[in-house]
């Protein structure tokens, strides 16, 4: 039942909240024990912040529902791939794994050679279609 | 008067109020307009939240100061080089001057091969030995 693709639709879930509120639509949730401990969606123009990204609001909400600045033992499942802010917060949270859905070839942390916690397990392409169109749709309204 | 000196000096006094609260000392201010608009202290241990770096929250705190979420015409003045995760939010955020004290070889983004915004200049070496003093002397007394 706990399948990477069960806990990927909720982080899709949070990206359509996103979109709501025409937000670029990318959405996180955070799980330990195959429990979601915290869920969140980039809010960067309703906060005015550029450090609102979906990654960074779950990794506070994590840490303060686990009561430790760590999140050893806990999986993040994020809709796109995690910018070079977010790969920064993660290293420093030695999450153990994040799953990814789409690719982010410009923007991503993969291509810039940045590397996690060594103890970070990293998986792509769950969901990854379904992923991806929610944010081209996205960027597509907005020309 | 307003000469990189004279800022990156409120940014050591901050740096010097995280060391009061046993946190790693750094400290920074962003400036607009010879005008000091934010200023933070690192609190990852204060608020169990590895994402609260001295950068992290004067972005925010500037960014709500302004109404608006890009820092264009501002200057930050931070002790220690940025780290990833903070060299990530500051490439968000466009802003237009980084003036760094000390260099971090090991964490710090240049060693990445990171780059900031292409409008973001960045100055390093003010205040060098202040800036990497407090921090060496706090590890030194965790030791």
């Amino acid at each position: 039942m706990f399948t990477h693709e069960y806990f990927m639709k909720m982080a899709l879930q949070e990206a359509e909240t996103a979109l709501e509120k025409d937000e670029v639509p990318i959405g996180c949730v955070i799980v330990s024990n195959d429990r979601v401990i915290a869920r969140a969606h980039n809010l960067t123009e309703t906060l005015n912040d550029v450090t609102a990204h979906a990654e960074m609001q779950a990794i506070t909400s994590a840490a303060n529902f686990l009561g430790g600045k760590y999140l050893q033992n806990c999986t993040l499942y994020v809709t796109v791939e995690p910018c070079v802010m977010c790969s920064g917060a993660l290293s420093w949270s030695q999450i153990s794994k994040v799953v990814i859905g789409a690719r982010d070839e410009q923007r991503g942390f993969i291509n810039k050679n940045l590397t996690m916690h060594p103890k970070t397990e990293i998986i792509t392409g769950i969901m990854e279609n379904e992923c991806s169109a929610i944010v081209k749709a996205f960027f597509k309204s907005k020309r």
